[in-house]
Parts: C-alpha cells; sequence; structure tokens
C-alpha cells in the first residue's frame, strides 16, 4: 500500500476522536479549535503528503528545542555538552531536584532547563539572535514566511515564573552567562514560533538525511552530529514519556505543549503531526496514537 | 571493507588499553584477567566473525535481564507493565527515590528493582523456575552447555543486602508476590550465568530478527514485542549512561558488571563485546569504545 | 487550681470526642476499642493523678524508642552518634531518601530506620537483650509485671517488609552489624510492650527529674545526657508534625501508634495520655489536643 | 557564680580559637576581622552583661527572621501559617525540593524560601514597608540608632540569584503576591540590618518574657504567640544543625552568616553572641561552643 493510502486510512480512524485537553495558561493555546488534525510526511526524495489541516499553522512550542539545540550544537561542537547533558531527566518532577544534584548543570536540552542553557549559548554567539535563529529556521525551511508570534510570546512571559527561576537558579550556578532577562525573552520568543505540519516536515528533513536538507543540498550538520541529535530526540524528546513512546512508536521525535509532534525515520522521511487536545502527560492524544499505528503499519526502527 | 576487517582493525587499537576497574565486591569477578577481551558478531544470515578472547565464558551478570524480560513478556504479554515500566529512570542514584515516589512499581526491568519483579513473575509462573529459565535459554542459543554459576550466586548473595532491601520494599507495597527469599535465589542464580561472546551473540540474534531466531527459524516473539524489548534496551540499558551510549553509539544494548556487552543491529547483526574492565559508570570501558568505532565505521540505526 | 482539677475539667472537652482513625494493619491494635481515654501525671515529688482509662494496658509502640535509645546511649555514651543522627528528618516521606543520600546512617534515632540501628546496638550489647530490655524497664517503672506481647510483636513481623528493607539497607552501607532476624525480631519486640499511663508516667519520671529516678533515687543517666535525649525528643518525637507539636504543646515528647504519649515538662512532671483514634499523622488525635489545652492553662517550657 | 564571671570566665578559653571560615560571597562580610568576640546578656530585670566586642555594629543577616516573623504574625496572626510552614526542614539540601513537592509552601519561616514569603507579607501589609520595620525594631531595641546597610544590601542582591529563583519559583505557585523585585530588594534590606550584641539581647528580650518587652513594658505578641516564635527558633532556627544546636545548647536559637547568635533563655534572659568565622555547617563556630559551655554550666531549659 501507499504510504498516502496509509496515511489516509490510519487518519480516518482518529478524525472524530475528541479526546484530551487544551493547556490551560496560555490563551492563546487554549484558544485553538481541538477539532483540528492535520499530518505532513516529507520523504528526502522531497515528495510531500499532507492530510486534514496540515496547511493551518500552529504553535510548535517546544519542538523548536530541537532547532535551536542544532544552531548550538553546529556552532560550538562537542563544547556545548560541558553545559547540558544528554541523559534522560527520568520524569518531569525530578526537573528541579537533578538541576541542584547536578550544580546546576541540565540532564538533556529538551527539559526547560536544558533548553534554557541553549537559548544562553545562542544569546552570547550573535549580536542579534533572534534575526540569526530566524535566519536559521527560514534557512531550513526554504521559507521566509516563519515569524515569532509576539502575542504567545508575551503571555508564555507573563505566566513564567517557573523559567525565571530556572534561569536564576542556573545563574546561581554560573551556567547561564547572559543577562537573564535576555535569555528568557529569547526564549519565550523561539518558543512562540507558528508553523504549518508542511513547513515542520520540511524543515525537519535534514535529521532524515544524515545532516544534509535535501531540497536544498545544503550540509547543516555532520552525519555523526545527527545521528546524535537524534539519539537525544529519542530518548528525550518526550519527557516522562520517552520510553513509552519509543517503546510504542520507535522513532526519534519532540512533541510540543501545541499539539504538535515532529517524528524523523532516519534515511526514510519526517513527519509532522498536529491535533491540539493533549494526553495526561501533555503530548497530543491523536498525534501519539497515529504514529503508533503509522509505524506499526510501516514498520520503525527497531 | 568487509565486517571481519573492520572488527579486525578497530580491535587492533584497543587490543593494548588498560584502563578501567573491576567491581571489588565479587571476588570470582575480581579475579578476571583484565586484559581479555573477546568479539563476537553474529549476522541474521547466520555467518559469524570472531576476535580473540571470544570464545572464552564471563559472567553475564545483567544481561542476562534482557532474557528474564523477554520470557515473562512472552508469558504475560502486555500484562506484565502493570507491575513494572518502561521509563529511563534517569539515575543510579535515584532508583529507590523512584521506587518510593511511585508505590513499588519500579521504572523500568533493567534497573535491580525491575528485574527483581520480573524474577518474582518468573518464580509465579514456574514450579521449578531455574530448570525453565535454562531450557529457554538454552534453546536460544542451541546448546545445552549453559549453567549456573553456583560459586557467582552464593558470593552475590552474599553481598546482596540492597537487593534484599528492594525486594523486601516492593513486598510492602505488594509488589512481589513469592516469599522474597525464593525471588532473591532465583535472581542470583540467573546473573550468574557465564556464556562465550559466541553463544551470547547466537542467543541475542532474535532480537535482531524481528524475534525469529534465525538458526532454528523458531518465533520466540512477535515482531513487535521484539522491537519494544529493543526499545526498552536502547533507552534503559546502560543506566544513568544510557543517553551517553545511545549517542556515541545509536543501538539497543544492554551491559554486565562483568565487562560483557550486547548489541543489536535490528535486521543486521548482534555483537557481543567482552573486556573486564569498567569505566565510572559501571559499563566495560574497552568494549563501549570499540562499540563506537564500530558504528561509526559501520554506521548504526539513527 | 490543682493540677487534678485542671485535668478532670480539660478532659471533660474530650471525652466524647469520636474523631480520627485506628491504624489498620495490624489486628491486634485496630481491635482496641477507640472510646477509651486514659491520663496520669506524676510529678517528680512522686505524687500521681489518673483520669478515665489510665489503668488499663495499652501497646506502646514507638514510645518504646526513647527508652532503647535511653539504653543504648548509657552504655555507648557519645560513640552512638556515629551510628545515627541528632536532627529532624523532615518528612516521613523522605525517610529512605535520606537514608541514601547520608550513607545508612539515618537522620536521629526515632524514625524507624534510627531506632533498628538503635536495636541493633542492644542486641550487640547482651547476650539476652530481650531480658536486659526487660530488666531496665522494670527497673525504671519498679513493677515485674511488663511483658512483651507475643501476638502484636507476630503480626507486626508478619507486615514488616519495609523495616526489613530499611535494615537490609543499612547492613548493605555496615550500619547493621548483626544479623538482620535477630535485629528485626527484637526491635518488633520492645515495640509489642503494653503498659498503663500509670506505668508509662512513673518510667519517664527520670527524664523530667535530671536523669535520676526519683521514686528509688537511681541515677539511670547523667543529667546532661538526660537533657539531651529530651532536646531529641522535643525535635524528632512526631516525626513530620514535631514542629507542631513544639508550636503548640512545647514539651518533648514521643508519640506510638497504639494512640499513646509520653511528654515531659523538665523539672515538674512526666504525662501519659492514651486515646487509640489517630490524626492523619499517625498521632492520638485527642491526646495532641488535650496536651496542647493542658500545656496553655499550665504553662509550657517556652 | 555570679553569670558575669562566667561569661567572663569560659569566654576566655575561646579568646585566641582562630577556627572557622568568612562567607566568601559577600566582600563586606569577608572583610570583617576575624577575631572579633563579642556577648552581651540581658536578664528579663533588665540587667546588662557585655564582653569583648559587644558594642560594635555586626551584619545581623537571618537573625533578622525571627523579628520579620514576629512583625507578620502579630499582623495576621493564625492565617501566616497557611503561607509557610512550622516543620524542620531536614536539611538545606532539601530545600529546593521540599519546596516542589509541597507546592510553594516552604517547611518555615526561616529558610530562605520561607523568609521570602514573610518579606511578602509585610510587603503587602505596609505601604512602606523598610521604613515600618526599621520603626518595629527601634521600638523594640529603645534605640533610633538602627539602619539598613546600603552596600551589603545591594552587594547581596547582585549574588542573589538563588534567592530569586525561589521568589519566582513560589510566585509560579501564587505564593508570592507582590511584584518579585519588590520582596526581594526588601528581604535584603532588613537581612543588611546591622547591631550590637548589646541592641540584639535588648531587642530580643521579649522572648525570654512572654511577649512583653520589660524595658518599656510594652507587650509586643501574646505569651502564646512568643511560646510559638520560641518554638520555632528551638527547631528550626539553625537549618541542618538544628537538632546539634538543641542537643548541646538546649535554647531556642537564630544564627545569622554574619557570625552572629542570638539565644533565648525563657524568663531568663536574652543573649547575643558574635565571631565572625563559621563551622561548616555556615553558624559561627566560636558563638556555638562558647554557648554550649555557658547553658552546660547555667543550666538550659531541658
Amino acid at each position: 500500500m501507499e504510504l498516502s493510502s496509509i496515511i489516509e486510512h490510519l487518519a480516518q480512524r482518529y478524525v472524530d476522536l475528541n479526546e484530551g485537553v487544551k493547556p490551560d495558561y496560555i490563551p492563546e493555546l487554549n484558544g485553538v479549535d481541538g477539532r483540528k488534525f492535520g499530518i505532513g510526511l516529507r520523504e528526502i526524495s522531497g515528495s510531500y503528503l499532507g492530510f486534514g489541516d496540515h496547511g493551518e499553522k500552529f504553535s510548535i512550542q517546544s519542538i523548536v528545542k530541537v532547532l535551536s539545540l542544532t544552531l548550538a550544537y553546529k556552532r560550538l561542537g562537542e563544547d556545548l555538552w560541558k553545559r547540558v547533558g544528554i541523559e534522560p531527566s527520568g520524569s518531569a518532577f525530578n526537573s528541579l531536584v537533578l538541576l541542584e544534584q547536578e550544580q546546576g548543570v541540565p540532564r538533556n536540552p529538551f527539559i526547560n532547563a536544558g533548553a534554557l542553557v541553549v537559548a544562553d549559548v545562542l544569546v552570547g554567539l550573535y549580536e542579534d539572535p533572534e534575526q540569526a535563529f530566524l535566519d536559521f529556521i527560514r534557512g531550513l525551511c526554504g521559507d521566509q514566511g516563519i515569524y515569532f508570534d509576539e502575542n504567545i510570546a508575551a503571555s508564555e512571559k507573563a505566566h513564567g515564573h517557573l523559567n525565571a527561576a530556572l534561569t536564576h537558579f542556573m545563574k546561581s550556578f554560573g551556567n547561564i552567562r547572559n543577562e537573564q532577562n535576555k535569555v528568557l525573552d529569547f526564549y519565550f520568543k523561539i518558543c512562540s514560533i507558528k508553523m504549518t505540519c508542511r513547513e515542520l516536515a520540511t524543515t525537519f528533513l535534514m535529521f532524515a538525511n544524515n545532516g544534509v536538507q535535501p531540497l536544498t543540498g545544503e550540509e547543516v550538520m555532520s552525519s555523526s552530529m545527527t545521528k546524535r541529535v537524534n539519539a537525544i530526540m529519542l530518548l528525550c524528546g518526550f519527557y516522562n514519556e520517552a520510553g513509552e513512546f519509543a517503546f510504542r512508536v520507535g522513532l526519534p521525535a519532540k512533541s510540543g505543549v501545541g499539539g504538535g509532534i515532529i517524528a524523523i525515520h532516519p534515511e526514510r522521511y519526517s513527519i509532522a503531526v498536529w491535533s491540539p487536545l493533549l494526553n495526561d502527560k501533555g503530548n497530543s492524544l491523536r498525534g501519539f496514537r497515529f504514529l503508533e499505528d503509522f509505524t506499526t503499519a510501516t514498520s520503525s526502527i527497531f
């Protein structure tokens, strides 16, 4: 069966599924229609398959952490790992506990503390980090129409006391080096980016293609570094549901609280799913189930 | 280049490496010659490549946890996950802490607490669990010459107060159901098994072949269950060095304190490495480095 | 107003109070009539005041930890503190966590882990520790009619997996030195002792009198050691309700899950209260409230 | 022997003691002469005894937490305990861990998190909290010459990322209600107050006299509330050395990182000791030892 038929067929199972909740702390995310459901798959050949609301922009939220990590890793190389680890954190609950035990060095770049360190790295590297980051993503995506959503960024900052706490806490250990408000502003800005499933699948295609964006031929990262980012996604991309996701889906992936999930099948494709209602671990409920069925039908990497 | 040449070539780099330490708490492991170095790789076609001390028996220790998990999962199916989780534990340190938070349900089947629950399952399923387990392994390996090392089992039991503590602790939550000494005896017995690299690679070949042992054609587990065990190996096989291992090697694997490592390249091969000197996380130092070079040279799954 | 009138007057407030729960894991404690209510106060002059069920025996449970600590401290002196600390544990929840952090040295002698270390000390000091302990208490109380309740001890042992876990865990750190079953048996035995309010107040009178049992004139401990045991009672006697108790009652005290509380007003009196229904922290609900009123009416040490 | 002779006699033992370290993170505290040693004792009769540098001002630091607690408790009454607990925290290490477990309600008012909540209460109660607080202390002390040290406050704020982290963290739980910088500024200001041993002993005399400042006859708090503050001092005044201090000294007390200790003997006296070199728990080394000898010689409350 063709991939397009499989997607169509499996997606139908979930079109009417209405379970899950939207995040209540950000009005802009809470206001999104819970019935939205989009899927975009791009093969490394370049061919693209879309389903449902795949052309509608949504807030990618934590999915952006893979891209900020990629830019920082590309620039700093292995020195980056002096400031952030690559081990699963075990549990959401532990983030602060572990940070205390480990003297301000976060477990991995996808828990909030780790993403804040990565943001601090980028703030230190660029004179205009926001512009540099937009340029980087626009290049990957081949689209100049990627912007920050200032409303979402402002709204998250207003509720961002936990991230402010993490930043100050790491600054007390010397692992945040720039002025904390600059780091937090940058962090909230990049989390506010909105993309479509199509844009997301295109942007992440390099992770399925050994670091080369196949549409442009640009080598963004070496094959070895790309594998490493994929490994971090597989182990840490779903917080304390990482094991469950690897167990059921078996692909490197990253989720965001906006209901998006990006997953990578190395040497084959990248796939983006969007459905705003979340399960009790904060990951897209319908997205997770669809991807489980999809990789069962098409075979995952394990 | 042929796999055999690659193995030969890369192994030479490490033949004289003499770093690392042997475990000091078990005389039988401490007495092993630290210079031993063996490699055995078996492809799913059945062809086998050996290097160095690949024909010498060593204590497989925690590597056995994959096999006891496999037998219990095969028998109980998904019900097994009511009694043990599939999430990385985050850190060695946390095992007891997490066990308390999570009311006696261990994080995953490879930390000691989880392996004790799996042992309890097997003790409950079989009248003679030791014989049943030997039969299972002998069947996988195609070799009747697999035995428990009673000296090692006795020595570990004598120093096994931490495992006894875990067992009693889980019994207080009702998650150990058989008499604690029976469970502990069985656990120490199975950890005492000795195998060669060749036997180990053969035994684990089914994990590279969707659950079918290619040498006999027997379907030990379904393809889907096999992928899941591989996912657990990838996320949890190296305790709090799981991220580092996935990052550098990129294969599902499991290590033992006897200096063995088994790794799986799905749809290609299983590889066993043995070198008794351990790094500071308790994993074979030379084994880890060799596997990193080997998968870099031959490409890993990510 | 006379102390006897105050006791009578305040006790009347609570005679009909029927709140709280009995422990459900020990049949012998669960079977006790929840309406029981006894008070016994002995002044250092020797004069005694009793109220209600003050002549009825009940299971003193953890109250005994003060007496086992006293005997061990008397024998070992300040060396005892190499094996057990004197800091409040912060919370019930943390006991196992802290024990892991602190390498098997319990926070204080009143959490279970600490009391097990004290039991281990006594098991190591005496050929027949049970007899030696009975002799010690009988001497303090001036009464040969103090016995272990073998049924309660057996019942607690059968449910004692958490204590067995703690014992094995500390043995793994070398802080339990005798055979674990001997230590556990001794521990469950001494916790099973039954006494009346009258006997309890008499036994503890030495803590109000600088270490001298006023009825016999025997100096059990030095004044300085006695003050120290009183300090530990004040800081650690009520687990994670120690602050609340010090705040409301202001006296060194120890509670037991059998519903007993002993409190000490240095240089004035000892008071025992018994009422089997417990609050949500496991301390006698009526006992706590009565003592709060009583020390408010008569002034506590702060 | 007269108290004055005892003080003189015991102080001589320690005059030449030069052990301990000064805090290195605040230049103003680090620059103080480590040989300074002052003692001031005021009896409830009003008579005063001074020794050594008792007339020299030093930074009282965390000792002020008792005074801010007193003002907040006086104003809010028992409602205060909805926002901060009264249990010992167990350990310095745990402060952040416990705060996470307990949803932003600090263990007690003397750990930093608790003192920040108390500061938040005062910031919410007064239009000019700094002036109100100075007025309160000046009234207790009978001296208009009490000021904030703006240099120390600024220096601490510059290094205050941990306190900023705690404030943001509690704000994320809704337990800091005013703008965080206002709370932090007020907190650093009150910690910067400088007093002499004489002023300190005078200010705290009310805690030895049931809430009445004997020099003026003013009832600052009720007897019952005063006892409660004393109980909190006894259980929580020395962080994770609280047990040790109660054990050795046996008085309600509070220490500051500036090397000051205030201790209360209810119904007899208040005593302030100042010696800038600290032990490994951050409490004045010489102050602690002197107080141990002093209460041994004069008898403490237990």
